[in-house]
């Protein structure tokens, strides 16, 4: 049986091809320190994105880091943000000195909820930080409308959404920036890495300082900047990765037509809904699972794959507000309860990657259909 | 002409061997988050080190991120730090939110001057962050006991350091923690990287939650943590390049020895004290220029060195307390004007590396008997 089967697989370019671009790296010597692969991805990427400014960092968490710290937010104030999501999103703020403020979601998307956003706005709101989380794409217009209305930034996480656009429009251009993730567990990777994207070619140059230790010159240092480089070898895999996405992507589509089929009949079992307009970035395949309707809970399905060999996520879980250092942080939300709270005990990611075969699927399926 | 030279060149392992190590690597399809060569490497590590904690890291930034982060230092507080050393320092401590407050250094070794930390304490001092810059040890004894006096943390910046050793101590193992530096720069490296150390097996796991966003297990997360794992590509680096260190290491010593030869008897070129029972990291081979009695300035001699394509470093210049975030913050110093305001402009690295040759050397001998 070729088990475990994990939620992902990374792409691997082939090692004849990398072979050869580290032959390259070793002859010029430079393994880092903005390259000219790092400079290659990065061109390559801002076509592939199609935003003024993309720039490559060593980890979406420093990306994150480092979006926040291009906006010079007052240190101390507030940061609206929601609790589902990675651990990163609420520590890049809190690594910024910044007040994270969690909010609920929306029941359908699962994204940010813009009324509990507005709810939670005070006078020492400073952002909103925003996630496309499992690639589902936030409310666009009400969280502009906001930010625009209470003249606080606007900044997304799109750890989730590489790739994606909404009516043709490049996610990575909304807002005033945007952030992705390349570890190994996303589509496009870098092994491990990260981006910011803003739809302003003039932030070029400040995250670029802020990237490399704020340093602008040999001469002048001009900003609390960091360590944010991606090295050649990341790169180098990066752009034989990159090429590699569409086929990826497109297997992964054929694979989520085949799980809508079995799972959308099944009551209980709520899918990501299909927004209108919106590409997908093919990242994950999360359920709802209503115990109540259907008849079991997230965690028993998630244990009746596992004797499986099926490695499902419970993602995200715990939420942040779970967490030690945010635990008495409240969740505002427009709602009597969090929906955040309901939900986190009923989300599964299924297993979602080009080599997930129809045995595979014919397995997960059976689970579901197991009394 | 072999020319540019630069102050460093980086060890590159055989790269059929690092063809071997990746293969293993795109079989298992571990690429990251502490896999089989991150834990090997950490163990090599150790040992090498000789120290009970060793914990890998994705830069050196992050490294001091971390360690800082591991004693909960309060908010606000100061930590107590030399302005000759790289922006990475005195930025961790910002990214801690916590404050640098900068001391003069010792005329003699160039590493944090005692008895200024000793006037610059306070009672919102938590930490003192000493440097070992240019791989020369600071004064252990003097520092330790203003640590135990006061009761606020001793870390080191030991990034110069690696393999260094103090009557038989590994320098790891001073103070409370150390942080060590594997850039492309360093004569041990991985590319990017860094390290913890601490003398206290004990730290192991705090580091270990740290590094991987405070996550403890599926179900915990108990600190504000950060992305610090190192790739297992660059782990697979390492583990090739550990074992070339200690002929490069005696290659660069021979070097010394012959930059020594012609440079001691120049009037007005100060070389690095040699100290007693300190094995040299043989990272870096930083003159002090003092131009009033050599007749040329450090400067000259640099743009000198680059008119032959020798590219000497005026490392560090500027200091900390010249970049645009901390130009405000004074330098206390038990001297009525900072020494290391004089010497920051008489400081420059020469090329260090195995791979100056002979011929290299006689030129840039050349060089100091132009008039």
């Amino acid at each position: 049986m070729p088990r475990p089967l994990y939620v992902t697989q990374p792409l691997l370019p082939d090692l004849e091809d990398v072979q050869s671009l580290l032959s390259e790296i070793w002859r010029t010597k430079i393994l880092t320190n903005g390259g000219p692969f790092h400079e290659r991805l990065e061109n390559e990427l801002r076509c592939h994105l199609g935003v003024p400014t993309a720039m490559l960092c060593n980890s979406g968490t420093i990306a994150l880091l480092i979006a926040l710290k291009l906006f010079d937010l007052p240190a101390g104030s507030e940061v609206i943000t929601t609790p589902l999501t990675f651990a990163a999103t609420a520590h890049a703020i809190h690594w910024n000195s910044l007040i994270p403020v969690f909010v609920d979601v929306e029941p359908e998307t699962l994204t940010i909820d813009p009324a509990s956003v507005e709810k939670a706005i005070t006078k020492n709101t400073s952002a909103i930080l925003a996630v496309h989380v499992y690639g589902t794409v936030c409310d666009l217009d009400a969280l502009q409308s906001i930010s625009d209305k209470h003249g606080v930034r606007l900044l997304y996480d799109a750890a989730h959404a590489f790739g994606t656009t909404v009516n043709g429009r490049p996610i990575g251009s909304f807002g005033d920036a945007s952030v992705f993730s390349f570890h190994a567990t996303k589509l496009f990777h870098t092994a491990e890495g990260g981006l910011v994207t803003t739809s302003r070619a003039i932030d070029r140059e400040a995250i670029y300082f802020l990237r490399n230790f704020g340093i602008k010159n040999e001469e002048e240092v001009i900003a609390v900047g960091i360590n944010g480089k991606l090295n050649e070898i990341q790169a180098a895999i990066g752009l034989l990765n990159l090429p590699r996405v569409q086929e990826e992507r497109r297997r992964r589509a054929a694979l989520r037509e085949k799980y809508r089929e079995f799972l959308k009949p099944i009551r209980g079992i709520r899918l990501q809904p299909e927004q209108r307009g919106v590409t997908s970035s093919e990242q994950y395949f999360p359920i709802v699972v209503d115990a109540s309707v259907f008849g079991r809970s997230r965690d028993d399905l998630y244990f009746g794959l596992r004797k499986r060999g099926i490695y499902a996520r419970k993602y995200f879980h715990p939420i942040c507000t779970d967490f030690k250092p945010y635990q008495n942080y409240p969740i505002r939300s427009v709602r009597k309860t969090a929906y955040v709270n309901t939900v986190k005990s009923q989300v599964l990611c299924l297993p979602f990657y080009g080599g997930v075969d129809d045995e595979d699927i014919a397995d997960i399926r059976d689970e579901f259909f197991v009394r």
